[in-house]
């Protein structure tokens, strides 16, 4: 009996509860984030990457690495984000591109929004995972990511 | 020892994984629709909506409740699908508001589109899954989900 394409029942079970899981999970999170602190998760990740380099400061290059979004997806949200004052793009001695500066305004933002977001993630997400749990949990995202490793390897022969 | 709002750091890497596996599992499985059928993943699953509903047709609130988007945002994206000719609005008898429809060209296409669908979904989900891990996984995302339900209950009362 050969398969064919098709996930079997139990695949079937297991992909759709993952994905009403990620589409929950993120609709809480992004809700809890706009409403207390006017931030996009989008804009979070940005403050994120930034608020962890040292000088604050980073090439629109690698922050594209950093996020793995396009280009143009990436130019366009910087510009939203510094007309909000979270980021500037300032000139940068010896690079030939401007580099990606948090604010003051920004770094003020993130330090607030930061432990609220956390304290989110521990109720929704790590503290429903028991202790090994956590750990198989990982395994699993672990092993997907193996996997996406290998078939676009594949694709890109 | 208090731990305030802090994930932990074997909290911290649980999530950056979930985060990181997320991501481009969502990105690999949009790229190849998109790519091969023009599809977007939102036009994806309002097409497997449909086509799973008897008469292949569904009132707009219905399909609002299934897919858990806000109201603008379902229509404008079944504008857009109306606009490609995936879907159509029509009048139904004894209703107040016309139900949405999946057109002959829509059933064409996620016939076409959803046995490739589900074998990339195989070959980076549920086959990087080895069977016991696929049921620690399912029982992981009820474990979030009914986490979800509580807090969410608790923030409306």
């Amino acid at each position: 009996m050969t398969q064919g394409p098709w996930l079997n029942e139990a695949e079937q079970r297991v992909w759709r509860s993952y994905l009403s899981m990620r589409n929950r999970l993120t609709t809480h999170l992004a809700r809890q984030l706009l409403r207390d602190f006017g931030l996009s998760p989008q804009d979070y990740e940005i403050l994120v990457c930034l608020s962890e380099t040292p000088g604050r400061r980073m090439r629109a290059v690698d922050l594209g690495q950093a996020t793995r979004w396009e280009k143009s997806r990436l130019s366009r949200q910087l510009s939203r984000m510094e007309q909000r004052g979270l980021v500037c793009r300032e000139p940068a001695p010896g690079v030939r591109y401007p580099e990606v500066v948090l604010t003051e305004q920004g770094f003020a933002t993130i330090t607030e929004a930061a432990p609220a977001h956390a304290a989110a993630v521990r109720a929704v997400f790590a503290e429903a995972l028991a202790g090994e749990q956590l750990d198989r949990f990982a395994e699993a995202c672990a092993a997907i990511e193996n996997r996406l490793d290998e078939v676009e390897a594949d694709d890109s022969r």
